[in-house]
């Protein structure tokens, strides 16, 4: 259960065991073929898709790479430590970002974006981050974003890293210019793949940027993908594993996905305060469907309790992240999430919290939980 | 039979299906120590050693976005498609590569490099491919080069991608700071995972070294290996794999695998000579012990040899990249490989070109490869 790498379906696993097969010949074509077709779809989006053996850092370093010249200035609001990586990035590249900054547990809005548009009217892009995976925010206001986007004729960069295929994302209808991912998160595959959808406007900024390094080149990753092909060799096991992810999706439906992980995430949020403990995120609106972010209560030692839950009833959840570290539990609910995962979840962390001294009401943790599954 | 991917063993195949870890737990920590002392018997060195997430040339780009500085000089010998990526790839750091353009077939010599260094006082380091996938040739003055990056302090950096584990490279006698491998050429592992050794001297140089990628930063990686991680989430199914390989490379020892690799590709060259083809490579001693590469007789179209190989006896072999496209046939003498694998391919081949319309004596092909493992 913890926020990435995800639990993976059997039949994604054995899928690794397919032969390693020329990544130049028809068999690996018509797997691309299958692989893109099946992501536009997951993306909602008519735009390119590349696809890095890379993790999700990765994938944003891509698109920082190919779409930040030295001096230029990007909006990043920073209200986690993914956003504050997105900042460190722009500034490697010599870029300017312009931070909008938010307290941790909190989202940032689309006015505050626009009011620094208006400040700053030499800004080249906005880059933020959907979902941030180390406060279990979501940034409710990403419509209104890409509409601001558009009319200020701004590049719209999404890091999706840890929500895409666990919540609403139509990337097309949002106006999101590219859109980050990768394969351990939502998409409940192994890690190891990273996933962008790329604009027309981003691959044209991109030729214009001095510097792309190879790896990472949005224009010879088109020019692969046109062929149906990755420009250097890729992880095929990898591959086939998130071919297969994606059937699993297709099968399922992305609305009826959706659906499944906002429950789940509603039936944590409803049981962890039902035990007594609150919600990090501090607006009901933001809180994430895919990252379930509870604060610890006050003489709790947060390494104890997800210890006890790691051995004594085999679940594992996640402790905070930089300054966040021992000051909240993250829990990820992404891909395989159902009633059971939350009820072993909730049984394991109340009878772990009791077991490190401090009192909750198991029995009305779960009932919480099978309540809202009912509801 | 591709110069890789190449095929691996079901053993390895088969720990990929082990259960996805935190890769910031203690299980991951023993998983990360049992790869790493692995992979220092078989670089044979004390040096750090970082994983990535990445493809052979994604950890060429590392090297390179680590030590060089816009207008620092790096002697690139230029001997085929890799060689030619490398100085492409520096001229993208704003780096100064300095050529030594040697035509395909032939190997750079160490004296040509000392003469460059006496032209160019400057130069920082040089970056060389030890064993080029394209041409199937193997630059056998690599420890003399070894010796005067020392004499002169130069860094040496290598990139070992198609030959690490399948011929004889020992990183700290040969005095060699950074050397770059693949997880799908000699390591018979599946394609997904680069890795480097990187001495005292190229940490140092990189510390200074401006604008360094997050995803590929030395510093960060070396923080990481301290404590047993990877920056950031690695490809845990290809972690095991390589694991695997590691341990069947330990059983089987390096040198009896060097032994293996040189007996097969000696099996190999005296076969086609003994089909009445000619070698590529134009000196006896440059020939790669795990690329062979043979000229495509007059008259012979490539493609349509290697099309009957694969459809009709299920060997796949290359042809030629780049300007050596139609020109060669490749094949890839690497990992799993015995007489038996040579005389698959032999087989095939002389009944494929057969077919295409080109004699060759299949018979006097099979017994030379059994008069090399019976010598």
């Amino acid at each position: 259960m913890l926020p990435g790498p995800t639990n993976v379906p059997e039949r994604v696993m054995n899928a690794m065991l397919k032969p390693i097969i020329n990544h130049r010949g028809s068999e690996f074509h018509a797997l691309y073929s299958s692989i893109e077709e099946n992501l536009k779809s997951v993306f909602q989006t008519k735009n390119d898709i590349f696809i890095l053996t890379a993790s999700g850092t990765g994938g944003v370093e891509c698109a920082v790479s190919n779409l930040v010249n030295p001096g230029d200035k990007v909006i990043v609001p920073v209200f986690g430590v993914f956003s504050e990586r997105i900042s460190e990035k722009i500034r490697r590249r010599m870029g300017v970002p312009i931070e909008i900054v938010v307290p941790f547990g909190y989202a940032p809005r689309a006015s505050e974006i626009e009011e620094v548009i208006d400040r700053e009217p030499d800004v080249k892009a906005i880059f933020i981050v959907y979902n941030e995976t180390s406060t279990g925010v979501t940034v409710r206001d990403l419509p209104e974003i890409g509409r601001i986007a558009k009319k200020r004729d701004l590049l719209l960069i999404v890091d999706a890293v840890s929500v895409l295929g666990g919540d609403v994302l139509p990337v097309d209808e949002w106006g999101i210019d590219v859109c980050i991912t990768a394969s351990q998160k939502c998409l409940a595959c192994p890690p190891g793949l990273s996933i962008l959808s790329v604009s027309q406007e981003a691959l044209e900024k991109a030729a214009a940027t001095k510097g792309r390094p190879i790896y990472f080149d949005f224009l010879k990753l088109k020019e692969s993908a046109d062929k149906k092909e990755t420009p250097f060799t890729p992880a095929i096991p990898l591959l086939y594993a998130l071919d297969e992810a994606l059937k699993l999706i297709k099968e399922e439906g992305l609305e009826k996905r959706f659906e499944r992980h906002k429950r789940c995430a509603e039936a944590f949020y409803s049981a962890f305060e039902a035990l007594g403990l609150s919600i990090f995120p501090k607006e009901k609106l933001s809180r994430s469907n895919t990252v379930v972010a509870v604060n610890v209560p006050r003489g709790v030692d947060e390494h104890a309790v997800t210890k006890i839950m790691w051995e004594k009833y085999n679940v594992q959840i996640a402790g905070g992240m930089g300054k966040l570290k021992g000051k909240i539990f993250r829990i990820g609910n992404m891909g395989i999430i159902s009633k059971k995962e939350v009820l072993a979840t909730i049984h394991a962390f109340a009878c772990a919290i009791n077991e490190a001294g401090y009192a909750v009401d198991l029995k009305k943790g779960l009932e919480t939980v099978e309540a809202v599954f009912q509801g």
